[in-house]
């Protein structure tokens, strides 16, 4: 295409292509994510001496040699980039960006700008929801990198769910890349590689406070661990030497941060027990434990039970710390399962969520495209049988419609030519999916969603509206909680949300029938679409 | 994990991991995939300076200086990896890869090495799969980049879908880095950018023999256009001159890479008469053009239909490259779509898949797992009420079974230390999934699966089985064809294949009973597994 526009002389004629999908995600509220990355990738753009050997190694032949050169020269220094701020909610066919340049070099980004935005949104996307199944209290922990499409997928993954609304991931690289808070997990593996207590040494653990000699934390636990087989009424011999060991050893190396997982044998009979006897150990020494994970079986029955443990030993032992310890669950979580473990009765404080999270189950892609709504200033149009399907021609503002509680009730998309609605002033609103049908709106609030976030010619100001640089993760992820929380609940809704509005004025109505030949009165016009 | 190991004086241990899925991806057979990028990981693995200062900053003050200087002089080199050949076929729970090396190493390889082999095997396996669907002769290509998770999972697509059949991709980079061979498409952008054949110059093309003047190809296809109207019985007027603008501009450009995307206006009144004129022009200077594409609507009716006109065209021009126009056809093609049209009466020669093969939509993630299987020489075992869950402890070889037509019957795991199955003797079997159900079995020929693939002591040597180093894409790409064509019809099918069985020997049936505490005899044994 590329050598195509160049061949026929278009390659400058300028034009816009606006980024937007069709239909979204998971049927609620899209998270719109990727666009540092887009920045990034537009500052960087261009071809290097090693690209364009290969390119002529694999276009035929008769390529002209100047459209090599051309592609050698070719940046993204004409390109303008307008955008909804990172992590705003957006809906259905509303253009999330506009690119505007040189018609070759807008081509030639659609395929990174939609790799770019459509997993991050996506993910984003699929993170906010399970951080609205789960309620704001619990804290989510992102832990997919196994299951993402490789390295970069998983990084991807593990930096989108943080903004999405997760509070950590057991990806490390995030963590130095990014600064994604870090939170690990103990494996089955490692307390299965202990195969008896002879296993390990050193097992003497200093007072927190630094005075005293060095206990032998296996002993002392072992001593415990009668006291707390009686208190929570379990047979002593039910319980696996093994794992006492296992817990032991990575007790005396964390004793400040000493979680474990309860599942590799028996959670009620061994697991809880050996667990209880180690923190109660550890207590006397002046640390504290912090908690449990539980990575199968039904988790929130579990969790209940645990707790009633905690309790009891809390109460019996005098400890009160005890009943706060931290119960953490994982095994294949779901965006459902995480719904209906909250709705149910449970003491869960910690969700570790791998991979529905990143592979985004529900719906593993979201359909982002890519379209031409402008060249040489005349408005463009696709025309399709499938009325979704064809695009909303020329270049447009997006207005955020406010009602008087401050949710936004509906997207206005205006001809960029057109004035800003008026506040208070009943607008005609052509609703999309609808064959047009007019809404009357009356806005409290108008807010203009796009800003410039990358302006080529001249030199490349990466500012958001705010006159700012481009935003950190934690400003984004701010703005995306923020984004969400101000939507209407019945639009939040995860299960059945109600539609949110998108809808066109009256003069991009009209152009849209007139280019697509539907309009009885202008049937006979010339079209002048391109 | 690995402070507490190291901490514990443990992180020397010989230890062995094995890599496996527990559920065959998509119902059917797997095709393991990303041994090389594996490998490639172990001969680099290292912790950089950079590296250890962040865990400084991650980890808990606690942690002692020594853990820090002892992570900068770990590397692979007590690393012995066994694995598949890459690209074989491999079935649940039997260990595609097979880590041995000290326990703390070998734990932190865990998540990387899923990573690696989790997407790589799905995606193949996905691509195969699709392969099989479509049957031999159609050309596939990949062109998933857009809705991979972002950039780097698209590229690990386009090559595993390489590897397990696809022809060819979108993805340059993919071409320029792995060498597999490029296709490009024309967007609808390309040919709604134009607004009137005036749009554009240079429309003349010389002849494909170099003699003769330059001609004006939109003016003769114009003239060509009248005549093919007539021919194929479509009114002149419902053809759109924009859009025959947009394709002599792009034959101008390629006049022998002609193809055409159909769909931007509407297919039988304006596409393909479009074509057809373009195509007729292009004949009369030498050239042949290629074909078109179809991206919507019912593709393998319209297959038929045009194959009609073109042999219309054929017959009424004289002209028999007419009837052998390639036919493409692209839009959101699922697996189940590609087998309903190859069963189809239909004329599609190339078919481009997306969404669905690259992000797996049937199954978005292979459920890969590292279990721990020996320590210090012990073989382990982790105990779940899920049979399925229960890993199978020690060391141990693969083989694979074969009838005497040359079909893979079962793979059988047998103890590292047990002798090879003997050709033509009955094997006690025991069945994984039915209770240890014992199947007789006569081998004419078994296959050891494993060989090394790296070998960290002393020199990495990166061998394959037959002494050579790691083989190509293409090797494994054929690898994987011939893995596949030697299944028998009953394990190939997609639908409703037969279970493939994979087994245990009576040896290591009894340790794993005996491990999981379930031998009536062993009940009162010690139990040694770790």
């Amino acid at each position: 295409m590329g050598y195509s526009y160049w061949r026929g002389g278009r390659h400058l004629d300028p034009a816009e292509f606006e980024l937007f999908f069709r239909e979204a995600p998971f049927g609620g509220f899209g998270l719109f994510l990727g666009l540092g990355d887009c920045v990034r990738f537009l500052r960087e753009f261009r071809f290097s001496t090693e690209d364009i050997e290969f390119l002529k190694s694999a276009m035929p032949s008769s390529t002209e040699e100047g459209f090599f050169h051309y592609l050698s020269t070719v940046d993204a220094s004409g390109v303008t980039l307008w955008s909804f701020p990172e992590g705003s909610v957006v809906f259905a066919r509303e253009p999330l960006m506009k690119v505007q340049g040189p018609l070759l070099v807008v081509q030639l980004l659609e395929t990174t700008l939609l790799c770019l935005v459509n997993y991050a949104s996506l993910v984003g996307t699929n993170a906010a929801r399970y951080r609205l199944a789960a309620g704001p209290d619990k804290k989510l922990v992102e832990m997919g990198l196994r299951r993402a499409q490789g390295p970069d997928g998983g990084l991807s993954a593990s930096k989108y769910c943080y903004v999405g609304g997760f509070d950590l991931t057991s990806n490390v690289l995030a963590g130095k890349l990014f600064g994604v808070p870090l939170a690990g997990t103990v494996a089955h593996s490692y307390v299965s590689s202990f195969s008896s207590p002879d296993d390990v040494t050193p097992m003497t653990l200093t007072p927190a406070k630094g005075q005293g000699e060095g206990v032998d934390l296996l002993d002392l636990s072992t001593r415990y661990l009668k006291e707390v087989c009686e208190v929570i009424e379990v047979p002593r011999d039910g319980t696996k030497s093994e794992e006492l060991a296992a817990f032991v050893s990575y007790a005396v190396s964390f004793p400040h941060n000493f979680l474990m997982v309860l599942d590799t044998y028996n959670v009620m009979s061994s697991g809880v027990p050996n667990f209880c006897a180690v923190a109660r150990a550890l207590h006397h020494l002046g640390y504290r434990a912090v908690g449990v994970r539980l990575d199968s079986g039904d988790l929130a029955r579990q969790s209940v039970e645990i707790r009633k443990i905690f309790k009891k030993c809390a109460e019996r032992f005098g400890i009160p710390i005890f009943k706060d310890f931290t119960i953490a669950v994982s095994n294949n979580i779901s965006e459902t399962s995480m719904g209906r473990i909250s709705k149910e009765n449970n003491e869960i404080n910690v969700v570790g969520v791998g991979t529905h999270l990143v592979t985004c189950t529900q719906q593993p892609s979201l359909g982002c495209v890519y379209k031409l709504v402008q060249v040489n200033h005349i408005p463009c149009i696709k025309v399709s049988e499938d009325e979704e399907k064809t695009t909303i021609p020329g270049s447009k503002s997006v207005y955020r419609l406010y009602d008087n509680e401050g949710h936004p009730i509906l997207d206005l998309m205006a001809g960029a030519d057109e004035l800003p609605p008026v506040i208070g002033t009943e607008l005609q609103c052509h609703k999309l999916g609808s064959n047009g049908e007019v809404e009357l709106v009356v806005p409290y609030k108008a807010e203009l969603m796009h800003s410039i976030y990358f302006e080529g010619r001249g030199l490349s100001v990466m500012q958001d509206h705010c006159g700012e640089t481009l935003p950190s993760l934690q400003k984004i992820r701010d703005h995306a909680r923020r984004s969400i929380e101000i939507l209407s609940p019945e639009h939040r809704n995860l299960e059945k949300p109600e539609p949110y509005r998108v809808a066109v004025t009256e003069k991009l109505h009209k152009l849209l029938l007139r280019l697509r030949g539907t309009s009885p009165l202008d049937r006979d016009l010339p079209r002048n679409g391109c």
